[in-house]
């Protein structure tokens, strides 16, 4: 891996550095599962997230993509015939009158459809945002009928394979970054297996069919993906041999070399087309120092309609100790070109050729809140730096002020909100909740013009003049 | 105004700092508005949005409130009966099969149903996040059927009115850190309007209904209400004279004395009780500073159901020079006290009295988008730091090295996508991008073991050594 492997792992340091807090922290609880399949995101898990996108969207502004939001629904049209046999899974909209809505799917659509509208012809976008899909949801994967998604995208005409090596590139910062463990970025081209099937004699009205069917192999046997080609979707046993010996090829540039000298793939244009376009994609990789990440792998079809040319996927490699954990995750980033979106939107069919990827982010959080369940890592969900406390009563008044006074000043502060609190469960409060600083104002005191600050770590107490208060607690915040 | 003015016209300064930028950029454009009445939203907008969110939710922070995040449809039995009037307005999904579902309406019923669905008794919590209305939409207000809330509230049971008068001091210091011009909180609390009713002699089953056109008076007239009251809602001329008299008041803590001597008011328990939490209200207010900014109006009353107590709602004071930008705005943030809506969602009824706010970003990002319209002020949409060029035909591959190492070095960096662009276009695109710097790297320097690094300002150029090319690019950034 290239040398960015330190600056990572001290991001991952400093993320964990932040999420960690010592005394009596919540873990992270499970939460009700909704019966609609989707699930409220408790404090402890948005702090995990919104660390974890941070990174992710540090990533995306680092490769210099702007920021895009499209609606939580599209016109019902604008998704048809864009997923494939997944299309039953979009929910759509009650007919309350109007245009017949549907929410979106995935991000991808919607920006194509964006680019299509304004005339964009070149853009570099990225995306958090939200997507619905109707799937019998598998919790322990980290699926939900609602989830996130976080997508990088290049469109414009632009010289072969440059913004697709980016992609993987991009992959690769996010994957290594995170410290998920060591991965593989599988790589293939929707025309090497269009190509592959046509050498196979698949016959082209099954290219599709076919595609999905090859596209399970990496959750089913090539014994149960067989059945369902010849049985199923009625190819000739013989033609599922022929593919058969393809798609249990895998390797790097070598096996690209092996490709070309095919005797029946090197007879076919399309083939041809995407091996070239492979060999000049792996030469990028390898000066972007990723190639022994990444594996040409002909079995990789992924789901999708919309792809046009490369198409890759990055799955964690599990150690026999992960896989202890019960834990099963798969694929974490998938991607690919697709040149022909955005023409389905134009009225004339202008084409804008586009690549991009996907962070899957929901099983990222499942991997790293399923970690931090099991070495009992606590997590602070608020930031606030000083608590105003009282031993005395009827004190409240001059709490009021003073935690006034802070706020104004940007200092994140906090008090319990009664009359008269017990001086012990002011500091108790601040223990719970990982607060490092208490301010204890009293009548002796106010008399003498002075302040405590009490460091709630080390317990100890040193009176300051009133005035100097908001400056000495900045100055012992900032070197802190 | 308390003395946090001064910190955050620095805020607001450099949140203009940020967002604006010298040469040749984009300026915010009107993007298309969708025929199902929402829209995309650009760039340009994005960067303008994150910067007032992180502005509101440092706030949010500031005051101790943790983030919670809710799904974006809920069963729909959830949503009936809380919204009053405006129930038509929720948008349903189509029945699939399954439960059924709607959109969210607002922020603080999926938070009610949050707190009883995990028992919680206690929580401060903020919640960011889009919300959905089938409104007829009138764009020039920034009302869009899809749009941002950005809600605080506080759960529990405390001593009466801290938690509240915490909730305007937020208002109060959003507003005034948004430097939006002058507004005014108006405060009123339900009980109060029910006692005025009930004194006034409106029948009991008629108090939402005359709530409902009471809502009205900021956008028509008191003319038009009593009309609306009389000829369709049956209420006698004399009971909305007698109102009437009562919704002209409005006034500072005086208004509030004023109103306990009053004869009619005065007989009333239910009023009795709202206008002893307002005095002790006021007395909070003062102590933060604020209670300048906070009028007692016996005209608000607010379309929602489900508030109980003390009501408010922010508005922008118009000056004559604001008016003339044509630009209409009204309230940019309310809330008020909720205390039965979790028993609503409890299977026993128990009750969690809340109180909250919700911040109106959308029209807020209307009035800043406006204003950097009129202004010219352009944005930079993206935040490369360094681009790096060639003026020499094949040295793509160069060029690739180099920009890995950059970015494995957590700079921001860009090239071009072709294998041999023009130097001009290149420094062009900086310009047009507002990059700040350049790393021109040639054959020459390539044989001397230096590279080129130029201000894209200044335009000079300075030679340094290879190896310390990203140090060099590290120091000048932390400089400028």
């Amino acid at each position: 891996m290239p040398p960015f492997g330190f600056l990572h792992m001290r991001a991952w340091a400093s993320l964990f550095g932040q999420l960690l807090r010592s005394p009596r922290a919540v873990c992270i609880r499970e939460v009700h599962f909704h019966s609609q399949g989707t699930r409220d995101l408790s404090p402890q898990q948005m702090v995990v997230r919104e660390k974890i996108l941070d990174m992710v969207v540090g990533c995306f502004k680092r490769h210099g993509a702007k920021r895009l939001d499209t609606p939580a629904f599209e016109l019902k049209e604008m998704l048809t015939e864009k997923y494939g046999e997944d299309s039953g899974l979009i929910y759509d909209l009650k007919d309350q009158g109007g245009e017949l809505l549907s929410l979106r799917y995935d991000l991808t659509v919607p920006f194509a459809r964006y680019l299509a509208m304004n005339k964009v012809k070149k853009m570099k976008r990225y995306h958090v945002g939200k997507v619905w899909r109707r799937e019998s949801p598998t919790i322990v994967q980290g699926r939900y009928r609602e989830f996130c998604q976080c997508d990088f995208d290049i469109a414009g005409q632009f010289d072969p394979m440059i913004p697709d090596a980016e992609c993987l590139k991009i992959m690769c910062e996010i994957l290594s970054g995170l410290q998920l463990g060591d991965f593989i970025i599988k790589v293939n081209d929707r025309r090497i297996l269009d190509g592959m099937f046509a050498v196979c004699g698949v016959p082209e009205s099954k290219f599709h069919a076919i595609c999905s069917s090859i596209d399970k192999l990496d959750k089913i046997s090539w014994k149960d993906v067989r059945h369902e080609m010849v049985a199923k979707k009625g190819l000739a046993p013989e033609v599922a041999d022929r593919i058969g010996d393809y798609v249990q090829c895998h390797g790097g540039i070598s096996l690209i070399e092996q490709m070309f000298q095919d005797p029946r793939l090197s007879q076919n244009k399309q083939a041809l087309d995407g091996l070239g376009d492979l060999k000049l994609l792996f030469e990028y990789l390898t000066l972007f120092g990723i190639a022994e990440k990444i594996s040409f792998d002909l079995s990789l079809a992924r789901g999708l309609d919309y792809y046009t040319g490369v198409i890759y996927e990055a799955v964690l490699l599990q150690t026999p100790a992960q896989t202890q954990e019960s834990f099963n995750v798969g694929s974490v980033a998938a991607g690919g070109r697709y040149d022909k979106l955005v023409g389905m939107f134009d009225p004339k069919g202008h084409k804008v050729p586009c690549v991009g990827l996907s962070i899957g982010v929901e099983r990222i959080f499942s991997i790293v809140e399923q970690r931090m369940k099991t070495f009992g890592q606590k997590i602070r969900t608020t930031e606030t730096q000083v608590f105003v406390a009282t031993p005395q009563k009827n004190f409240l008044h001059e709490r009021l002020k003073l935690i006034a006074e802070l706020w104004d000043a940007g200092i994140k502060a906090e008090l319990l909100y009664k009359n008269n609190p017990k001086l012990l469960t002011q500091l108790h409060y601040c223990e719970d909740m990982g607060i490092p600083l208490v301010v204890i104002i009293g009548e002796q005191e106010m008399k003498e013009g002075i302040i405590k600050l009490r460091s709630v770590a080390s317990r100890e107490e040193v009176a300051i003049k009133r005035e100097n208060l908001v400056a000495e607690i900045q100055k012992r915040l900032s070197e802190s």
